[in-house]
This record gives structure tokens, C-alpha cells and sequence, in this order.
């Protein structure tokens, strides 16, 4: 099959057709996401070595479970041991024993063809198209704050990058009830945002424009490592700072904003599927706008070059 | 008077005693401990100009409130509006209006005399000596993790660092039923804790020693910048990392593996006098065999150089 394979370099390349082990479903893919992880990836973000891609919906094709060939679904991309003390309590996605699909020891999901166990799978409904399914693993982790904290209503937070991610997380947020107030530097993206409902303001980093300590919570989603010190001087005194983005470098702040003004920095990773997939089939947010560009799977470099250098938001790849 | 004054650099200097304005009292310094604080203040942080200290026992000897003449106390730090929204919610140490004395506008206790607000003085029960009501500021600061965050009964806590602070936040969590290991390098003061019923671990930072992902909370209290990385190394998936200690140095630190296990990092300052006095009145913490030597105040840049340059724990300044 057809797959995009990062070994120091990416490229696009023939290799052999997966097979499903015992208890795993070969699953065709048929959109795709690129994603900011996959981006660090590529500078060397985990290690990882072999095909990237985690964000997808696709078909079963194969699978000892026959109930399940030819249904729609997406995949959670933590495969996990299923023993361990986490996977008991249902926090699976941190099982020591992990592969993470695309990330780390696991095949991904830029290619024709991926395989994950039966457990991963979730169905998706009728009414969620691919265009919207394929943004399923973002959203849960979007959705993954409001389960790690309780938002009182009218709390009010900044989302701190009006990226992606950070459309995402604004829209999630408002839909447990905060006050968002969405943060970016780019008008096209901003405007988007508002045509949702959103507030937002636009502004740089590290500029005069916003005034310190004025949000109970500042979500960084800007993916960059300059952003945890705006958001550590965004948010007022015994606030939290969630992060959700990861990068390769390290990040260095303020030690002593954080202590003095005993902020809480809670980090926030992937989140539940089915939170995610609910969200959508309700319409409750909006993703098919986000799409800028969707490209065949063999032009997947190209995908990638665009995303790097143009002005986009999602950028998809389509395997025909 | 006599008094220590930082002006970019330290000297002993002759200076006006201080004058208690409207509801203030003047204090007659008997003893004042030397902290991190003031040693990073040394080192620019804060920006902090004139007397230093922060941390002391002494004799009120001019006061409008005549009943508190004579009496002896120690202070809360923070000097506040008394109106905003965080000094009405009985946070007023993060009023935004604060001075906070030998730290932000306020001159401090390495001097013959201080001002405080009457509001700010605790009396010092009598069968607390002096020589333990000096360590009631840093106590309450140690005191104030269990504030922040509650303690379920056997939480496995390391306390990183056995210098002054991690010795404290050792005992206190103890007090409050964690199940703490106490890290550090020093052999001698390891020691010290061990005599107190302490677990304790002798380990490089950074050092094979130790297994990562092994503790549930993690208090970072080696007061160096490097501290941080090997907190969250330690510290299990969802667990937390409480930091202590304030640097003027920014510090720098892996933030994926914040995000990917969702370590909650909780920043810690100051905390309720009471809660320390009272712990001291029953005896339930160890702090005046952590006093290694005791300087005459027209001594104190001695204390300073011997601070420096030798291995010891609590020093402090005698007002005689």
C-alpha cells in the first residue's frame, strides 16, 4: 500500500499491507488529519520512526469480529494493555505499556490501510459525516479539560491561540458554560470564531493589549513555547493554566509568577471518544469550517509543505 | 538604627529607625532567619531595594493599640488594601496592592526595628521560645500545600530537596497523614530527618537512583531550577507537583511530559501564621534543631558569607 513514512525525513513510499492481529480490525482509511503533533514529529517530537497520522475515520475491511466489516468508524489511538492499575481504572490512555497509533511503536494512519484492536473502535453515527468524524480525536481532546476540571458557570476563561486546537477548545468550553474570550493574532481565523458566537480579541504575544491577571483560567493552545509565559500572565492569582500543546523543545518561564501567584498549570492530553462523537451528532460545534484544504494521500508531501507555509486551519488527506 | 541594606549590593549600614504610621506597630527585633528568598533577592530577584528579611520574632515597643505593647509576636509578611475582592475573601496575599516586608516595598527584619499593621501581628504563646516562633513564617508556608490541596490518609508524597524548606514540608505533610520520602543529597541532614521518624532517600538530581513515575505528589523544594525536571520525572501520570521555591532564574522543562501524563504543577507561596503557631504550641514539628548557627545582627554579612559557603541549614541574626 500507499503510505507516508517519517525515518528522519518524510516521504511517500510503497509498503507492505498491514495485518490485523488476533483481536484487530484492518481498517481502510478514508480522510486523514495533519495535526500539530504530527508536526513536531517531523522535528523530531517522540522519537517516532515509521508511518504518522492519528486523526482519521475509516472503514473496516477485516476483522474476526464480522459484525463489524464495513462499519464507519474512528479509532482511539492509546492500544493498551488492558491489566495495568490504569487500565483498571478506566484512565488507560496512561497504561505504561502504551503504543500510541502514529506517535509512539504503532503505525499510523497516513496510508491506505491501518489496523487497531477491536476495543479501539468506536462507530460512527449516520449523521456525522466523514468531514466532521475525522476531527473526533481533536475534539475529545478538546473535551478532555472539562472532564479533568469542574467548570462553574460563567467562569471566565482565555483560549490562548486561534489555531485548531484552540477553536476547538474555545467552542467546547462555551459549551460547559465558560465565558471564553478567544485569543489569536490571526484576523481570517478570529472572525471565523466569531461567526460561531465566540468572543475574541485579537493580539500578539507578549503585546500591551490584554490586560494581566484577568481570567480565572487560560487554556495555551498557541503550540508554540512562548505561549505558557502569556498565559501564566493572563490568568489572575490561585487560576489555572491547562496546556494542551506539546512541543520538542523544552519551554522556560517564570518560576516565580507561578509560585508568588500560586497558579495551577494542569496539563491536558487525549480525551474520550464518545464525549467527542456525541458533540458532534448534536451539531453543538462546529468543525467541517475548519477544513482549509483536502489532499489526495499521494500528494501528502505537498499537504504537509502547504500546512507549513500557508495560512490554513485543518488540512486533510483523502485515500481514494 | 543599625540595619542590613541591599541596594545592589549588601552592607551593614546605620539607618533612621522607623517611624509606625496609623495603625502600625513598632517591633523590637529579637531574632530574624535568613531564607532562599533572600538569598535570590541578593541575586536581583524581585528587584527588591533596601532592608531585606522577612522571617522573624520580636517585641512590639510603640503601638496606638496599647495592649500589645510589650507582647511578643511575630508578623504576616503581607501588608494589603483590606478592600479588594482577595483581601474580602481572606486571600489577601494575593491583593494586587500588597507590600510584602524585605520583599516588594516594605522594608524587613534585618534591622533593629520594624513596622508592621497591628493586622499583621500574631502573639507568640509562651511555650513557644523564640528560637522556634522564627521558623512560624516558613512553617506556614510549608502549611500551606495542605491548604491548596487536600491529602487523602498513605498519599505517597516525595518531598525533593532536604534543605530548610523540604524539611519543614516533610514534617507537615506527615503531620497530615501522607506517606512522605524525604530526598535529598546532604547525608547529615537526611540524618537530622531520619532522626525524626522520616523516610528518607539519599539521590543525585537527575541520578540513576530513583524510579520515575513512582510518587503520587512531588514537592520541588531543592530551590534550584534544575529541580523541576526531576520533579516531574518522579511524579506519576495525574499526579501532581507542588513548587516551592522561587528562582530569579527562569526555569526550563520538558512540557510534553506535563501534557502527556496531565501532571497537575501547583504553585505554593505563603501561608496562615495560626496553623504554624499551632503546630509549634504542640510540639508536632521539628525546627530548632535545624538552626545551625546564630549571628549578632552587626554580624549578618558574615551570616550571609556563611550561608554561602557552608554546609548548614537555618541561620539567623540576633538582635541583642
Amino acid at each position: 500500500m500507499k503510505a507516508l513514512y517519517f525515518d528522519g525525513q518524510l516521504t511517500l513510499r510503497e509498503v507492505a499491507d498491514p495485518q490485523p492481529g488476533p483481536g484487530e480490525a484492518l481498517i481502510r482509511v478514508r480522510l486523514a488529519g495533519i495535526c500539530g503533533t504530527d508536526r513536531q514529529i517531523l522535528k523530531g517530537y517522540s522519537g517516532f520512526r515509521g508511518i504518522p497520522g492519528h486523526e482519521f475515520v475509516g472503514e473496516v475491511v477485516e476483522c474476526e469480529e464480522k459484525p463489524w466489516i464495513g462499519k464507519r468508524v474512528v479509532g482511539e489511538i492509546n492500544v493498551t494493555c488492558g491489566r495495568c492499575d490504569w487500565c483498571r481504572q478506566g484512565l488507560n490512555r496512561h497504561c505504561a505499556a502504551r503504543t500510541v497509533m502514529g506517535i509512539i511503536g504503532r503505525p499510523g494512519a497516513f496510508a491506505e490501510f491501518v489496523t487497531l484492536p477491536v476495543e479501539n473502535l468506536r462507530e460512527v453515527p449516520p449523521e456525522v459525516p466523514d468531514e466532521e468524524a475525522v476531527f473526533v480525536e481533536p475534539l475529545a481532546a478538546a473535551a478532555e479539560i472539562v472532564e479533568q476540571m469542574p467548570f462553574a458557570r460563567g467562569t471566565c476563561v482565555a483560549v490562548l491561540g486561534a489555531g485548531r486546537l484552540g477553536l476547538l477548545v474555545a467552542q467546547v468550553l462555551s459549551q460547559a458554560g465558560a465565558e471564553v474570550t478567544l485569543i489569536g493574532r490571526s484576523g481570517w481565523k478570529l472572525k471565523l470564531a466569531q461567526s460561531w458566537g465566540l468572543n475574541t480579541v485579537t493580539a500578539e504575544i507578549g503585546g500591551a493589549g490584554l490586560a494581566p491577571r484577568s481570567f480565572e483560567v487560560v487554556v495555551e493552545a498557541t503550540s508554540s513555547p512562548e505561549g505558557l509565559d502569556e498565559a501564566l500572565r493572563l490568568v489572575e492569582p490561585r487560576g489555572v493554566v491547562v496546556m494542551k500543546s506539546t512541543f520538542h523543545e523544552p519551554a522556560h518561564f517564570d518560576t516565580a509568577n507561578l509560585v508568588v501567584n500560586e497558579i495551577t498549570l494542569l496539563g491536558s492530553r487525549c480525551g474520550n471518544f464518545d464525549v467527542a462523537i456525541d458533540l458532534l451528532r448534536k451539531n453543538a460545534v462546529h468543525v467541517e469550517q475548519m477544513i482549509s484544504r483536502v489532499f489526495p494521500l499521494v500528494e501528502g508531501l505537498e499537504a504537509f509543505s502547504y500546512i507549513e507555509n500557508e495560512p490554513c486551519l485543518k488540512v486533510l488527506l483523502r485515500n481514494d
